[in-house]
């Protein structure tokens, strides 16, 4: 086993702190990668403090948006040659056998995707930790190609933020001369804008107020609406052929909604503490659809990041070392950051 | 312009009542026709109760799943001649030019459909009068044939209970191999039973008590499952394709959403009187979809139509005369009816 310096919630209630894991030498069809950049996302700060049920595994080592080059290789690793620049995302292993495994859709596996920290090894029920560390061994099935073309800090965030958002842009056939709007512009909105305006549509950014106005321009937005401006509602009414919600903070699905053409989709990224209400009216009277979309497949983010790659696209982010985390958090929390923070791994080694 | 005996609701306060309105004679396009049967439709009771907002238009005369025959064809009506069993369902006129209306989708018109009743001609403003009345003068643009293997007082129900559910199972494609699941056994949920099933669907009735499982099964549902009995709901998790939702009372949305399989659509087609509760996380885990749909197109509800005379379907029925109106209305709100009442128009000419 190799001894891996890493960074890990004790408990759902402290901070996080220097830590040491082992991670075991490749196997049979595996990959060791030295960790260069691990991406933050919300999703981290939520387990750490053990907000999403009581199930949290501690001492946890969040992570993954996690970006490095290979250092080893298993038996008959095929896809992968040490010094590749390789990514990991959401999760590392799933049953390959339901029918959503064969689709390529791994992270709905009808077992259970195996999550990239937090959760559990299929074999042996060891904990999985994540990319607040300096290696990782991984399945090269779940171990994504980053194109040469692409700068591997502002890539780390690609592997959840990304892919969050190419997918049901994807899902719902996007091109030119569909308009689509963004509500919301943290870690995933950004991506999403940038995502949807380089398959073509025309992208429009909701805001509650003016203040993200040339921010969402500057992403290549090609219109910024203030929803709480009298009449801006009104005036957007049909608007929409696809709604990308990346809110978690409780909000009005109803209002946006409205803003559908019919046929129209709003699909929700984001899951609120509660349930909010939806009028059925706004569904049946334009025949909308509101769905939901999990990250995405390990074929569709190759897929995505060759995408990112071929438009010049990757994460806006802001590099920290390791021992910021914490206030990372706290301006997360605020929204204080544009739009991503990746931890330069370096850091850790240090 | 031809006296009509009619029933009306005087006010959004008082029952029904004997009135006379008019009917034009045909005009170029147009036929005049003599209503045989009238479906009564839970809308029905909403709009003379004036429980939609407050834009009622009194004397209201309802009813817009009407079949009658042919009496009269105006100019250039080549589609009908006397003597035709003609069916007209919840519109009778739209704008005609924009997306929905080219596309067929008339219900979604932009400009808003002209309703079968308690609406306003596009041409000159007078109020529309439905078909709980001798007659009714309609473009045949917006009339439907009524194929010969149809019995005339059980067809009356298909022109809306039974294009509301068709269309969603159509836009879903449902075909054998898929499990369809229908909540509520009502005027909608009875006819979603029957054309689901015709459709080569598994399909099971999904209901709160036992009560309702012979008459489930006995319209061709395949299975039946009290939702309220323990451990159902999880039995039950994933299983559905796609969920018919009929019911307009205050239900739990996400209990029913988890049945649905990876990728599973719910439909709804109630309006409730308050927006419900969506957990966010029920649409992402699978990436479900929840949707609404509202009755039919022209060239839509002719399908089901043709559908339903080459499978030997029509609407289960209890046929009154008018003057039992406001009994059936009482009983319909106790769900005391199986599955549709149909009035006799015969019993307005006497």
């Amino acid at each position: 086993m190799l001894k891996t310096p890493a960074y890990a919630a004790p408990d759902g209630q402290s901070p996080l702190a220097p830590f040491t894991i082992e991670r075991r030498a490749p196997r049979a069809g595996e990959v060791l990668i030295d960790i260069l950049y691990c991406g933050v996302c919300h999703s981290d700060l939520h387990q750490v403090r053990a907000q999403w049920g009581s199930n949290g595994i501690f001492p946890m080592v969040p992570g993954h948006e996690i970006v490095g080059r290979v250092a080893q290789v298993g038996l008959g690793v095929e896809r992968f040659k040490v010094g590749d620049a390789v990514g990991v995302g959401c999760f590392v292993d799933s049953c390959r056998h339901c029918a959503q495994c064969k689709a390529g859709e791994e992270q709905y596996c009808a077992e259970g995707m195996t999550g990239t920290y937090n959760s559990r090894e299929r074999d042996g029920g060891a904990p999985t930790y994540g990319g607040y560390s300096t290696r990782i061994t991984v399945s090269q099935d779940f171990v994504l190609d980053i194109p040469d073309a692409l700068p591997l800090d502002r890539a780390a965030p690609l592997l959840c933020a990304g892919i969050t958002t190419y997918s049901p842009l994807r899902q719902f056939g996007v091109r030119a001369g569909h308009d689509v709007a963004v509500v919301g512009l943290g870690g995933l909105g950004h991506m999403a804008v940038k995502l949807a305006a380089a398959m073509g549509a025309r992208v429009t950014v909701l805001s509650t107020s003016e203040s993200k106005r040339e921010a969402a321009l500057e992403l290549g937005a090609h219109d910024f609406e203030a929803t709480r401006e009298p009449g801006t509602l009104k005036k957007l009414a049909r608007r929409f052929d696809l709604i990308i919600d990346t809110v978690s903070a409780p909000h009005d699905y109803n209002a946006y909604l409205g803003l559908l053409k019919f046929d129209g989709s709003m699909v929700l990224l984001g899951i609120p503490d509660e349930p909010l209400p939806v009028a059925a009216g706004a569904l049946i009277m334009q025949r909308r659809k509101l769905s939901g979309s999990l990250i995405g497949g390990i074929r569709e983010t190759q897929e995505m990041l060759d995408f990112c790659a071929e438009h010049g696209i990757a994460a806006d982010i802001e590099l920290i070392n390791i021992d910021q985390i914490e206030t990372a958090y706290e301006r997360m929390l605020k929204a204080d950051v544009r739009y991503r923070f990746v931890i330069d791994i370096a850091s850790l080694r240090e």
